[in-house]
């Protein structure tokens, strides 16, 4: 989304009460009076007439969509563009192409192109060839989804190194179109980019200053190629307005605006805690996408995890026997294998997180290990100590357990700590390995990691109960 | 981090290779070559030195620090900045409160209350008074912490309607000191905010244009009680490089640029993913975090989890006739119980992202409980099928649940429907409760919402048992 148009364009909120903004625009909706809308809309900025949309009927949204494309066509895009998801694709189905294209082209290309990707296929295809500046839409869709390429605004304000500080504030005057202009690119002769300059810059020094004077000579820059995530992490890390772009020659392609980073950085979180919860990540806001999507996306998952689980019955079989000659040992299983899956949970968060932000790399692995080796045994044994002095108040106040109530004590909190570790150790690793073979780390979810506890601490409960109860209980 | 400094002072980095660069730092550390490191590092950006001080050991890190903040203390105090958290608060500890006000001086407002807090309190109260600066410093620090008015820069640019476009230029060429003048906000005489131009308009404009004409009449402003991540969605929903702050009688007070609004959309994040995965939220970064702080944000969690989870023990005692009669009872426990887990954990981390980002309020409960209500159910009945497939299949191959493996089967189905429909129904709404009551929605963490489902999973499991199997197991 334009930086500056956005600045530009929008007089004052009408409120700043979504829910009273609402209820009037949806009476001006039903009353049918489309000129008192379109003004009220007018008043507000596209996030605000977005965040409305959000909340109406999509029947109510389609149809105060094509009040405001009519009549304020650029007001109704830049809407549609904030709202983005298969709520926006669905305003522009029944359209024909060519009306799109008329849409699209007034667009800064980041959005056309954004718009263009929520288009089925072929229908983008179509819209594309109508399109009047197809051929920036085309410099990039020419680059795979999830890259700096992708994402980028081809429409970048470059001078040359020999420009004067004065020529460059007079082309910047001349230069409506351009989104960002804090900026000033320095390029050579054949657009490879060799500085870059600020417009504070520019104003600071005598009018005839060459840029080449005035310009960093090192720019930090991004490749077509890098992932979005990584532009994301650029422009946060070395606090950037924007993020130029080149290809492989080093030319001046296009710029990254700080908000899209931004954009890129919540969509990246929000997919990553979806899988963290254990589910395949949404498309579209959670109150927008259909309840069929819904199911699919979490039964795909809960129905795997399901799987895995079945392991549990298949490994509380294999210790029937000893469960009906000391049913009490059941009674133990649900304590033991969830805190190994609680424990599991909190390394596996802290450590996808720490990936995440960078403040774990793959290569630290081992001094993780060791950290959560240590962490893991000084849980389990504050765990141990709590369920040994919880068994040991029973069986004084109830007498629970019967006389073989200690060796039944040692059994839980052994098997704690070697739950608790094995936990700890699971759940820290796994996403290293999952980074290591390119998979999201996010994937080794919270019910992942304790499914796999839950299986692999039946075993650990029943062995050490068979070592400890061998010959009395068993 | 002053937006603009940072990309004046800064020539080419060394190189892009951290673990290269690091080597170089450590070895010309260890030669005692100062004046070679000082060079290499002046040629790093801050957020670069302090990525390498990161990954050294605590001894080499101060060693460094030392070094730097001799020969070049503003390039050592922006570095300090970047690095943070108690890796940071280190490197000053032991300093007397003097030199730390002289290296304070220079740096940005808000950057030098960044790093007051590291500071013990009785310290940093110390460290105020000596500071020339610190009539800005109280500006910022008598707001309550986690408000805009905390993380404010108070230098802001701002110049009255009567100023020309012309004269405004001409103040900004003057303006060395400010971070923020790509935006130029208008105050009135009593200084109230009343508008708010770019510096882009300003040039597009005839000089003798009053800025009253080229202003946005109405701004969009934070209040210095406006929480942070308040601010940060703000800053981000109206794509803004800059948030204006204004106090009660709408004074302008202050100015966020956007790089901090990411900060703090980083830090939430890592806060809520951290509390989603079952732990108090850590201070510092995974890996700078001491060991036995880690333990301790894990343990209390661990502990108070356990406490919960012991239920399952008194639950499972409750039925342990039950059990002794039919084992195989015993068997499919962990199966249904994590099932309501799992699908609790999804519905979770859906809601509290949703809230988190706005995308659902507090006012939509009773919309999200329907869509939960009919993914529960829907989710549920895939898990039952599969479940009864499952022991049909081992039946018929093993002979393993004995004649009357059918109302076994139906019990493990109709428990699997009744767990995941709590499980999907807890998930989501423990998080509108928490925001209801004031807490963090991720505080019904995904071990909280599986500790709550595994106790009521036990009694749905036994209850439908006893419906189902009394008479013939039991």
């Amino acid at each position: 989304m334009a930086l500056l148009d956005r600045f530009k364009r929008y007089a004052p909120p009408d409120t700043r009460v979504p829910a009273a903004r609402l209820r009037t625009i949806t009476r001006l909706l039903r009353v049918g009076a489309p000129d008192h809308l379109v003004r009220l809309l007018a008043r507000l900025r596209p996030n605000e007439v977005a965040d409305a949309m959000r909340t109406m009927t999509a029947r109510d949204r389609r149809h105060l969509f094509d009040i405001v494309a009519t009549r304020d066509p650029r007001g109704a895009m830049d809407a549609l563009v904030e709202l983005g998801g298969s709520a926006a694709a669905d305003l522009l189905r029944e359209r024909d192409p060519g009306t799109i294209a008329a849409l699209l082209d007034p667009l800064p290309t980041d959005d056309a192109v954004s718009v263009l990707k929520l288009l089925p296929p072929p229908m983008a295809q179509r819209v594309r060839g109508a399109m009047q500046q197809h051929q920036y839409v085309d410099a990039v869709l020419e680059h795979a989804p999830q890259t700096a390429g992708r994402m980028m605004n081809p429409s970048v304000f470059a001078l040359r190194e020999t420009t004067t500080a004065g020529e460059a504030v007079a082309a910047l005057q001349r230069s409506a179109g351009v989104e960002m202009i804090f900026y000033v690119y320095v390029t050579d002769d054949r657009g490879h980019l060799n500085g870059v300059t600020s417009l504070r810059r520019l104003l600071m020094v005598t009018p005839d200053t060459p840029l080449a004077h005035v310009m960093t000579g090192d720019v930090v820059a991004a490749h077509v190629d890098t992932r979005q995530e990584e532009v994301a992490r650029i422009v946060a890390s070395y606090n950037l307005l924007a993020l130029p772009v080149v290809d492989d020659r080093n030319k001046l392609v296009g710029v990254i605006t700080v908000d899209d980073a931004i954009d890129v950085i919540t969509d990246d979180t929000t997919r990553e805690m979806q899988r963290l919860g254990g589910l395949e990540a949404l498309d579209d806001p959670y109150m927008t996408t259909p309840l069929w999507t819904l199911i699919r996306k979490r039964g795909r998952w809960l129905v795997l995890l399901f799987f895995g689980e079945m392991l549990t019955a298949t490994a509380m079989a294999y210790y029937e026997d000893e469960i009906a000659k000391a049913v009490v040992l059941a009674l133990f299983v649900p304590l033991v294998i969830s805190s190994g899956g609680n424990s599991g949970s909190q390394a596996a968060s802290l450590i996808i997180r720490a990936l995440a932000v960078g403040e774990v790399t793959v290569s630290d692995w081992w001094r993780v290990l060791q950290r959560e080796l240590l962490s893991g045994l000084a849980l389990g044994a504050v765990l141990a100590i709590v369920g040994l002095l919880r068994i040991k108040v029973w069986q004084q106040a109830f007498g629970s357990y019967g006389p073989e109530w200690i060796r039944i004590g040692l059994t839980v909190s052994c098997s704690l700590v070697g739950v608790v570790l094995w936990g700890t150790l699971a759940g820290s690793m796994l996403p290293f390995l999952m980074k290591r073979v390119g998979a999201d780390p996010a994937t080794s979810s919270t019910p992942f990691v304790a499914t796999l506890v839950d299986v692999t601490g039946l075993l650990i409960y029943f062995s050490i109960a068979s070592v400890f109860l061998r010959g009395t209980l068993l």
